[in-house]
């Protein structure tokens, strides 16, 4: 079978379930697939316009954790998600009033991008803009 | 202008130009873009197949860490990469013979992917597969 190339982040958090609605909530993300229960291992596929990701419940015995369990002060990360979207000032909006926080507000870069950054409740980043 | 929905991760490393020379021998990776010089702040946007992620020297000033930033004995990750290639066996080989350490070897998974897990030189976790 030829596979088509694809690379699509999965995120680790905790309460994955509760993640999961939050991206719907956040980013009108729809859930393609799920496996698992809260709390033993939720896995799930999601698209927002056909662009897809994944969201995981941590399991540090696989070296997967959530940005909550590098310390209750560490707001970094290593792996930022570029989201491109028609319309990112209306996402951003949609993200913050769903919880996200914000990073850098949605601005015109020198650049050539619209762009802001959010960091969700679950602690991962998203620059969420377009190129103008 | 209608931008196409699109989430690529971005990956911050430490030293940003051989992480760029990593990835196009490891994974066969096409850089379609770059600014900065090293040690000043590289950011490039790589294509597999037409599959797109961002490369990106740390700038902690700004709470993007590379993996190696986070503790010498930190080999665990926030988000994996989930690759999807035709032929997984051979990017995977590629991939460590390139310097990349086996996680989990790959093989049929009894959730229907031929799979297998690599941390690259730079610290992030790439599954590299395809559903069968």
């Amino acid at each position: 079978m030829a596979a088509k190339t694809s690379i699509s982040p999965m995120l680790s958090v905790r309460r994955g379930a509760k993640a999961i609605e939050f991206y719907k909530t956040a980013f009108g993300a729809e859930e393609l697939f799920r496996i698992g229960e809260e709390g033993k291992g939720v896995i799930a596929q999601m698209s927002v316009g056909g662009a897809e990701f994944w969201v995981a419940d941590e399991a540090p015995e696989f070296l997967n954790f959530s940005p909550e369990s590098l310390g209750p002060d560490f707001r970094g990360t290593m792996v930022r998600m570029v989201m491109v979207v028609a319309d990112p000032d209306a996402v951003f909006t949609r993200a913050t009033s769903a919880g996200a926080a914000v990073i850098s507000p949605i601005e015109d870069k020198e650049y050539g991008w619209r762009v802001g950054r959010v960091r969700d409740p679950f602690g991962h980043h998203w620059e969420i803009g377009k190129p103008l």
